[in-house]
């Protein structure tokens, strides 16, 4: 069976959006599957608010913000503007179109719509048309442990701008969710399952920490590749080295190995690490390529989309 | 004591915000309270909306869109238009900056506040020094029967754009509804009670269904004036003709007059219905007369006010 048949990805935020972009654009629609971190997700003004499920949304839809990754391209804050003038909340920047798909999300779920299946008609209404899916419809809180006490994602990550030292990350309600219909098919269908290049830690293990995700990752016959999220010692976004260091991990792609032992058969690594590539396949038993994987323009993604299925079908079938 | 010392208005939406701005340009903030119709409120994409309480604290913050006399100024619809290219509900718009007040006010709510409470703290933020009050804290919905079954609000105003044929007109959750401390002190110490030139049936009436405001108005000491909101045989906005019309009332003054038996001394009526005036006088037994009741210019508001507080002190105290 071609590797190509049913990918599925695991993703977060901005960086999970990118690399699944690059494999929106080489496969075939109904081969393509992208299962999306909600650890993130929240309550804010009244509203559900799910970032990484945006994010992907919009990179997919061709409306993300080029400057930020996330949000909505020309997006204006007229309503946040005015949340300011009263007082209220406004450290977790809302722009207006944003808010439109938040207010409809609230509006849907209350009306009793599962995630899985509102994020459905969000992105096909936006043209999306390969499946999008949330890790899972049950709420799970990813919480921070840190030296100010223990804050939800948000506040860490926006409020507190990630400066806060982690001591320990939780999954609030995993051991309860339970993956959906369509990520288990997804799953037990997949002919390669990829880990996008997010944050290991904060981004990926949330998805995992979702009963019978995990060890159908675990036990699958479809080779599992991750990418690593650290390039030449740096995250290319956010706290991942930083988090990795206050956690006492290797804050290489050694660490990023590591932690996914017995997750993944292959890890490919930027060019910039390429020296790497022989410590890690001796060290974790598995195998490392290196390639492009910072990834700016559409071409970028594209390629190393590319690059991700060859040398699964050359290396690792 | 004097007219002006503690005037309360009883106002519905653009009409009713019109006579409300009037008053707190000649009055000291000290010496009005303004209590609004909240019978049109509503549940919208999650939102608290609480549509006659934003258009007078609009007006009175000087933001309102002045072309239509509801919604905030220069207003934009990005997250409507988002909403409309999910296929949500967009019958209702909501500008960008409208959102913000809609999006607090529901997250206050959620928090435990009262409406008269999160409305306080609105309007503070926005630099009005009056008080401004909504009718009640309980839950009261403005239910019309129509030709075309029972409508919302809403749904009767804004979706059907009042073309329905009104049968009756009832207000759902108005016997368990109790007026708050801060309503029931303002009608006990009240000089002198304006009704607003909103619709009787739709915006006043909601307010006096709420146990005890209808009796402390029946009851008080206080010189009590209407103003009329037809003009000519037509309502300056809205359905008011229509709808009198439909439920068999004189659509006149007259009728006007008529609806507010035993609640008002005396009533204003347009000098297009001068003629008017000692026909009213006749019948209800009140006092009637002509001003310029059609308000366009915020001059105009203003004169209107004084036109109300003269003539009250000259010939009801």
């Amino acid at each position: 069976m071609s590797v190509r048949e049913h990918v599925v990805a695991l993703v977060g935020g901005v960086g999970g959006a990118k690399l699944a972009l690059g494999l929106a654009r080489v496969l075939p629609p109904e081969a393509l599957t992208i299962i999306v971190n909600t650890g993130d997700d929240f309550e804010h003004l009244s509203l559900h608010i799910s970032p990484d499920v945006d994010t992907v949304m919009y990179t997919l839809a061709d409306l993300a913000n080029p400057d930020t990754g996330w949000g909505v391209r020309d997006d204006s804050l007229q309503a946040m503007g005015m949340i300011s003038r009263y007082g209220g909340e406004d450290w977790f920047h809302l722009g207006d179109r944003d808010l439109g798909t938040n207010l409809l999300r609230t509006r849907w779920l209350r009306d009793g719509l599962t995630l899985t299946e509102v994020t459905r008609r969000l992105s096909q209404a936006l043209g999306i048309t390969c499946a999008l899916l949330p890790m899972s419809d049950a709420p799970v809180r990813t919480l921070i442990d840190t030296d100010q006490g223990t804050l939800a994602f948000q506040e860490y990550f926006v409020r507190e701008r990630w400066q806060p030292i982690v001591t320990d990350i939780r999954f609030a309600g995993s051991e309860a969710a339970q993956p959906s219909d369509a990520v288990i098919a997804a799953l037990e269908d997949a002919t390669l399952i990829a880990f996008a290049p997010s944050n290991p830690f904060l981004s990926i293990d949330p998805i995992l920490s979702i009963g019978g995700i995990r060890e159908r990752v675990e036990q699958t016959q479809a080779p599992r590749v991750a990418i690593s999220p650290i390039i030449g010692g740096q995250a290319v976004k956010g706290p991942t080295v930083k988090l990795m260091d206050e956690l006492g991990v290797d804050n290489s792609p050694l660490g990023v190995a590591d932690h996914y032992q017995k997750l993944i058969d292959g890890i490919i690594l930027d060019v910039a690490d390429r020296d790497l590539c022989s410590h890690v396949e001796e060290r974790c038993g598995i195998r490392a390529v290196a390639r492009q994987t910072y990834m700016t323009s559409t071409a970028d993604k594209v390629k190393l989309a590319d690059a991700l299925l060859e040398w699964v079908e050359e290396s690792l079938t």
